[in-house]
């Protein structure tokens, strides 16, 4: 079992004996997180994501560098969609990532979801909350756009960087998808393809737009997303994209808007772990109760319908008061 | 709203109305779906899994005709990763299908999460119910094996095909996966590349290694999976490989492994089921409770932290018996 004290000092090992218990939806992980929360909410949480291919484990790789050149201590969870087939390329961009193994001040992390209930997400919240009381400075959270719908980086992160390539009409899948409401910075990656100019262009278009409709009924201070091209391969521009996450922090600090995130986030992650605790605290009755039996005995027959039990057993067996 | 008898009919109108309340996560859904029920149980249900790129989409296509020319009535789900980005890709996959858009025997649907409880597997097992119970003969679904570690198409699925390409160490990945165990059908697609028999000989290795293991411990009739090469594109050993589906159902209901599927099926769809409507049920209660305000109140004040304010929900407020 990780120590709460090794955990708040720092260790890399015991911090990563707990994001295991995380991972693994230990039950032994909740009342250690429930230890740690009070000592988070000081990291800045950095989202990264963008579809498979447009570089986005070689940027982090680049931003990792830089934020170490401004010493700030940084932490990675790089959210694997547990892939069949992708995984092995996944574990290699990783693996990549590796260089910065003997850094004490880089701690990285690849996610997966093995039976938690809230899924990856509520793992990913978890696991940010162990990295935060660990004391980082930056936790940086890359995933996948693709395929993970349910997967609110945005709600997790404080400034979330949504990285593109030239010539893909990214821009306008970003407004079609509502990405572009999320996005605080815009990444056009391997710029030097043809087309970067055009994709910065029509992102910087829609950016305008978007702000022009939310200025009208939101007095308050707001942030303008930026758009950068970055060629992360050899760490092209990726000076400036440090520097534009940090802006944005300052910015959010500035006009108190960290605290109205932390609230927002606070309600949401509540609510996830009221689904999740719920959940757990059902299997475990139902697990242990003969009439619960009864009603899967009764599917097997076929004297009851799956629909029909599944009714059946929420209107008589769970009470809210 | 979609009605009971027009669905059962087969009208396609009445499906797609029913279809979107499922998708849409409307309570209206529920129960329309319980009536369904009882009339379903009789398509043949195929899953067709695998990354992005392997040609999922042209191979349903190039299904649909073969499947057609059988006289089968066939409907399709796609189920859509609501992606960011990919979505435009997907859609033109999409539009590529409709040329089946004219003929009456198929039907064709492309799913999205949205809103319902359960996320995309209980929704598309939902679809698959009114699809089931509207009369078709055979149900595919295609779901990108990359990214939904969550959505197991093999309990769905009578048959589950998979889907690689020649040269992307794929058989390997299957294995970590644990994807291997699921496929019944292996297939090697665009296998006009280079290393279409090489990819062919790795997974009928690893099949036989696998079935070595189970036969074993397992001494019922056991289903071998057959490894098939298929160039979508031109239909190349598309009508192998529905032969080789319809022989695989064949062999399921002439060993009462269909009677097997069902039951274990159906308790899975029962603890799904039993798991969304506990959450939905919750979600209303709360919504008109005081002492739920009470401690969002105390959220958003900082008396509480998430974590203890949702074991205090959990402890206090719901009761089970």
């Amino acid at each position: 079992m990780p120590e709460i004290k090794d955990i708040l000092l720092g260790n890399q090992r015991a911090g990563a004996r707990m994001i295991r218990l995380i991972e693994e939806g230990s039950p032994k992980a909740f009342p250690l997180l429930k230890q740690l929360y009070p000592h988070s909410g000081n990291a800045f949480i950095i989202g990264i994501t963008g579809s498979p291919g447009v570089g986005k484990s070689t940027l982090m790789d680049a931003l990792i560098l830089e934020f170490r050149k401004r010493d700030k201590r940084i932490a990675v969870i790089a959210v694997d969609p547990s892939s069949p087939f992708s995984g092995g390329a996944i574990l290699g961009d990783r693996l990549r990532m590796q260089r910065h193994a003997t850094d004490e001040a880089v701690f990285i992390r690849s996610m997966a979801s093995r039976g938690q209930t809230g899924g990856l997400s509520r793992a990913t919240k978890d696991t940010a909350i162990v990295l935060d009381a660990m004391g980082y400075d930056i936790i940086l959270i890359e995933t996948v756009g693709a395929g993970q719908g349910e997967f609110d980086i945005a709600s997790l992160a404080h400034s979330t960087g949504i990285v593109s390539i030239p010539g893909t009409g990214d821009g306008i899948q970003a407004v079609k998808a509502g990405i572009l409401e999320t996005g605080d910075v815009f990444i056009v990656n391997k710029c030097d393809r043809p087309g970067a100019d055009a994709s910065v262009h029509a992102l910087t278009m829609m950016i305008g737009m978007r702000n022009r409709g939310t200025q009208l009924s939101n007095p308050s201070p707001k942030w303008t997303p930026l758009v950068l091209k970055t060629k992360a391969l050899d760490g092209t521009g990726v000076d400036e994209l440090a520097d534009t996450f940090l802006s944005h922090f300052d910015f959010l600090k500035k006009n108190s808007l960290t605290d109205q995130t932390k609230r927002t986030q606070e309600t949401l992650y509540f609510k996830s772990l009221l689904n999740d605790l719920t959940l757990e605290k059902i299997r475990s009755f139902m697990e242990a109760s003969p009439k619960y039996d009864a009603v899967l005995k009764k599917i097997q027959t076929h004297e009851m319908d799956p629909i029909s039990a599944a009714e059946h057993v929420v209107n008589t067996m769970i009470i809210l008061k």
